[in-house]
């Protein structure tokens, strides 16, 4: 199975980003974790994503804050999907990094989930590998029934709590 | 080789959407297109998304403006990763089906590309499906190269016209 | 009478959701509380819509943060009015649960509340439960009018403070 | 059957508000139709409300831009519901008449809905009225049921034009 | 001399307010302070509007959040110059209050200060009664020079310091 | 009786500001008018100010657009009360000169109104210079009265028309 | 003297950027265009950002819409002054561009103007290049005195015509 | 070589700005710091600026918050590159002086950092001097060079924990 890489663009994303390393390893999805910054490492972030394919990643995760350009410039260097996830690293409640890493133009998608949103990128990603594995799409649809299951159990009490 | 669904709210997204689907059937993918609608049609929405996986698609664009609920909706429904084209319907820009797109809960992601960023819409669909394809992923490259062409092709010409 | 009923996207809501249902059961109004998501249970919640008015049901409060689509999805439903209650539960202070609550498409209202305004969703209700209920209407009203007298004797001693 | 005012700010919102007055025609709703100011004529749109109910009417739908205090200013003087319809009246694009009449302090709601939200006030106002009233509810629920029939038969079109 | 009225919307908003009745009273304004709300003690903001010229004021100040009608609404019945302090007292940092006090239709103006602009607002009120008065009018300009001398020393602190 | 001065930063927001210059001359307020600019005539702009008490203006009206600086520049030379018109000027609406117009520091108000609100900052030139005129004040309330009388009559037209 | 560099995202931008060339020729700066995409053609913005200051660049300015990143792409690899220009580019009036823009990381700034601010982006420049250039200096200083020459010339015109 | 001066609108502000004078201490500048304030302290803060090329000074960082007009009354006064940070320094999370501060009219640049980037501001200070200094032009490059090592060692750590 491929592997999934998640890079991010400042060490003190990693509080953040964590959750969505912890869910692929979850799924045992084989990781690659990387520190890049697209302004103060842009050659090995170009690097990374030029080879990433032959490397056997299969989807990509990128993080950053503030003008979130992670993503885009590794998007430009692969046709691999790239999943961004905008970081809260502002004054601007993670704004300014949505608008940056959604706002992409035509010819370099960033795949974009929400500020913050480390384990919808994780399972995106997973989506993705899971599209030509059936294995894994159950255990994707086996997570969701299990989570189910469980706000159908909070319902159960919630509702006799307060009728 | 899997399809890929392009599911609009309302026929009024069409004129947008359309890039969509003409990028798709350039790359030479096989489409299903359907109007469906979170909340007018909430039975048939879900019911195509319960079997799209079943049905040979491999990846599902859903666009919707407004309170854009739709790819939300679609990904509710399915473990195949669905791709959200926020939509500009309303006075307010597209902001907020932007917001109603992208801020998805933990546990269901929606892959979010550009307030009516059909075309990116489709080259993520692409992308995904190029993972395990090396002619399609070899397609969507020699595009990129061909873009970039004509971008250093202008660039030669306005150059040389104010220099 | 006809009941109420509450529905919150997650159990985390409960602290803000809980002021409607403590302010339902002030007015003796019936309530019927639930746990639903749009996104992870989307079948419980429909089913509680479709069968909403048969089960006694006069108005449902529903509530959601992010993309807040639970209040969309009931009332794609059902005929009953519906109230949304945007809450405050991401980095964007709210204003993405409102955009995605209120900004519904033609065809299917929700009526919404200020974010995080459980106690105003409660008193909606009732109001239109008062409708066609002079002694509820009247309660309303003498609620009211105990506020007043409250705010006046508050005015009352900050003038003499301060003159 | 209870009448539905429609009260609105400026006779310039009349071309935003009169899809509201005609929906409720449509559904045998009687009106009772004002243009009342908050600022300009505030003791008018006082009495209005104050006696709304007695004078037969079961809900209110009011609108108006910019600083948008009518919906306020009504509620403020009456237990009906009142319905506030954001209007778009200045070069803000709404946003600051949605969160002039959402983000009401406890005790006086306002249900509110999307900016220039005109169709779908009048159909909460009659969803309120058709709480107690069945033959009300079907004939909301055959509208839904053929505008559903409508867009499936234009899915079926445009699915057969692109598949 | 003429009185200044400060109107809350809230005994809440005095811990905000309280610095504008401190500094009419440095200034040596007789004040007269009242919590009036627009929405739970219409009648009351209202008539207290009505009068306040016959009583002697010559200028209102008036502070609400949220949806913040109170300066609209004594504005509304006064010719008298209103002056609009929005408060943040919600999740949207004020904006809606701003957008709510300063955003008025044409005929019936308030003088909107900062968000949270108590002490601005006393200055205004203070500048417009200086308009006739050159005693005032000096000891504002008093004020403004000894807070010029205040940073002139702090600069040449800070200048000293690291230099 | 004192003039009111309007000071405008570029000939181009004429089209707005010319509504402010007319309604004081409708009130038959003396006007002084001025392109000043903060930014590229600085020194007129501040001499303007601190000569305008001893010129006999009484209220000075400034309007800027973008990064509106001029009513704040002007009210930094004065302590005349200073009304702000934050100009629609640029790509974003306003927003960017209100902000830039109502913000403004403790110890310098400036008395700001809606984007592009000339009539308004014109009536409230006038309501300051009517605190201590009676005649002023009377004429003031005539033209709400007759405003009042006109909105009635547009009421009583609609209400036929749609009852 | 050194030559400023104007790199556009796209030959879209060309007809906001041409403000800027034509500045720069008005001041006889030599100047270098190019149309080069942070995404589409990466790497021959990275080189001649790698080049520019051997070249002979002393400032750059590089102008992008949406997703902006074209300026940071560009300061990541020069530590010449790189002035960017957020371009409107998309319904969202720019504010994605402009945050895409401003928003850098520490490390890697970007002298951002206002959003379509092509002139002030070349009077930047030059102002760059005049630190060490008196008479250029002294050109900017003129065109500043004539500039403010023709708005006292329009300010005595509509002072007469309105006075 | 010349000084780079910084001009703060209020001590309070030293705090953030106090990172931009020690980076420009890091590299050897000489620096000018001054506490002057657009609206309390216009006089110095404009002779301040008249005199700043003659001063040996060959930019200027001016910060403040709320309405920022520093950086643009300095720019106003000198065509020497002026700086401006916004202040995070209201309710507004710094969006009110980031407008304030980039969106200048024509004529007047100011070349505005990331809200409270004190850091960059100095850094593109230090580039402006370095356009003609070949030796500080390398130490800007020697610390870039630095922090990417830095960088590649916490990549390096953080991919080896993770894989």
């Amino acid at each position: 199975m491929k592997k999934v890489a998640v890079v991010m663009g400042s060490d003190s994303d990693l509080k953040v980003v964590e959750k969505a390393i912890l869910t692929l390893k979850d799924y045992g999805i084989e990781t690659e974790v990387h520190v890049y910054s697209a302004h103060r490492t842009p050659i090995e972030a170009r690097d990374f994503a030029l080879n990433a394919r032959e490397n056997g990643i299969g989807a990509i995760i990128a993080c950053a804050g503030k003008a979130a350009h992670l993503a885009g410039a590794i998007a430009a260097n692969t046709t691999l999907p790239v999943i961004g996830i905008p970081i809260k690293a502002s004054v601007l409640d993670g704004m300014d990094a949505l608008l940056s890493t959604v706002q992409m133009p035509a010819g370099i998608p960033v795949a974009t989930v929400a500020i913050d949103g480390a384990e919808n990128a994780a399972l995106l990603a997973i989506q993705i590998l899971a599209v030509e594995d059936k294995d894994l799409a159950q255990k994707l649809q086996n997570a969701r029934n299990e989570k189910m299951q469980k706000i159908l159990a909070v319902d159960k009490e919630i509702n006799q709590k307060y009728n």
